[in-house]
């Protein structure tokens, strides 16, 4: 459950940590980014709230740390940003690097059932048990027993993503009321087994049985959804070729909130901003804000 | 001179435009990338000064336009952002590729003396002269007879860069005076004929007479100031791992300016900070800051 510290970033006054460990649920090292705020890096050590962002197709934790403009809106507000992997690496299984779009670096968040995937292709219950308790702690004490549960406050995370990985916040949230305080999302990928994409990564994880396919699916999530005001807020760009091609359907999520009668979805449609990270930093801090205000940074 | 516009990406409210030309000064095609502010992009459109900002080795013009942070403060003031590239690319010419320090994305912001260099490698040349003119017009009218004449304001420019860059930033600055309203730099190599880095270069590209390297050399330079006021701002991290191998010498630059009695130098010694994009976008709002207040944007 250790964490190695492969480097220490000064970053807008405060650190961010390239960190390695060994997991259990995905049988391989796993890599990550953990920027720490200056309010964490006070004596003694104060605990602040944690985003968690979950990155696209080809992505490492390296990319949102460097392109996502997140930092500076964290250090503002006081908020550590955790950068996870988007899948093992590894493996070696048969076809893992086949594609850009299923196998490494295409995780999407889920945990299969399909062989040889379901051995370590387990990004949910990786994200939502093994890596907040090596983190924060087990559970079981003072919340102080994980490697960084003296300066994050596990009842304070929320989460948010890009593209495949706003797909992976949706869902995630969606799928553990309660572990999240809020969720937000860029240009996710609302529907996926409506689209080209979700489709070939769910027949792949989760075989093809679409019946399976609706508890990872954000679109179907949200019509059963009982846990109140949504706390959402997603931003797709008008200009993004993904949006235009019908990968990411955010009308999809819409319309099943609103037959529903789910409130708190804010969906914006920015106009002419692509898929890239042009577009993420542009709006990174409307995101951090978001979360900031759920978990008690900002007034509300 | 005419730019060949190879992306419009959506930034801050602002665009960025990726640019290609072909250029006499360097005998190649030249990429380019320029954001323009949304206060350029009114109709009728409004001249904006603009910030030129200098990469470092290895660098295109993609690597601070994604990852240093300068939109959004660009965009706040209403500025204007050039990313340059640099060196000539595609000369192919003998070990113009077999190190990262010296030949294509090296080129020290200088016009080569010493063949096969002398050819394309005038990147000052490019700079100062050909760039502007392609851009804001050819200085003999009204000022927009350029691609960008429209939007850019000719009169109020100010020019940045990192490592290698600030040495370009520097010293086209110390060399033009009246050309640029500020100067500032990170982590610039301050005074090359006296680091591995810019006895390489200056032996390469000027030939072996050290009495003619003191003209591109920033330190060398500052003795011989007489512009007043330097309006200078340089950032160094102490965690820099080129910093401690002295490759940088801001210490020195900033011993000549005392000794020669210029004012207006500020270098500052950021704690714990390193040579990377991490370090410049932590400090790019005040970068952004700096060249606003000279240009007429904030009040000084």
């Amino acid at each position: 459950m250790a964490f190695t510290t492969k480097a220490t970033i000064a970053s807008f006054g405060g650190k961010l940590l390239k960190l390695t460990h060994q997991s259990t649920t995905t049988g391989t090292p796993m890599a990550l980014n953990l920027f720490l705020p200056p309010q964490a890096l006070t004596t003694p050590p104060t605990r602040v709230p944690l985003l968690i962002y979950l990155s696209g197709l080809t992505c490492t934790p390296d990319n949102c740390a460097e392109k996502g403009f997140f930092q500076p809106g964290a250090a503002r507000v006081g908020l550590a940003v955790l950068y996870p992997d988007t899948s093992p690496r590894g493996l070696d299984l048969p076809g893992e690097r086949a594609s850009w779009d299923f196998g490494e670096a295409a995780g999407f968040y889920l945990d299969a059932t399909q062989p040889p995937w379901s051995g370590g292709y387990r990004m949910e219950s990786y994200l939502t048990e093994e890596l907040p308790a090596a983190l924060f702690g087990d559970g079981s004490g003072s919340g102080d027993g994980g490697a960084y549960g003296a300066v994050l406050d596990r009842a304070r995370v929320a989460i948010t993503g890009h593209s495949m990985g706003g797909h992976g916040a949706l869902t995630l949230y969606l799928r553990h009321p309660g572990l999240y305080r809020s969720v937000s999302a860029f240009a996710p990928i609302a529907n996926p087994s409506e689209c080209a994409w979700g489709r070939k990564a769910f027949a792949g994880y989760l075989g093809p049985d679409r019946e399976g396919w609706r508890a990872h699916d954000a679109t179907e999530l949200v019509r059963g959804w009982t846990g109140g005001d949504l706390k959402a807020l997603v931003d797709v760009g008008t200009g993004d070729q993904f949006y235009k091609q019908g990968q990411l359907l955010p009308e999809n999520l819409e319309r099943a909130a609103r037959e529903a009668g789910v409130q708190g979805l804010t969906v914006r449609y920015q106009e002419g901003y692509d898929h890239s990270y042009y577009f993420i930093s542009s709006f990174s801090d409307d995101h951090i804000n978001h979360a900031a205000k759920h978990l008690g940074l900002l007034s509300e």
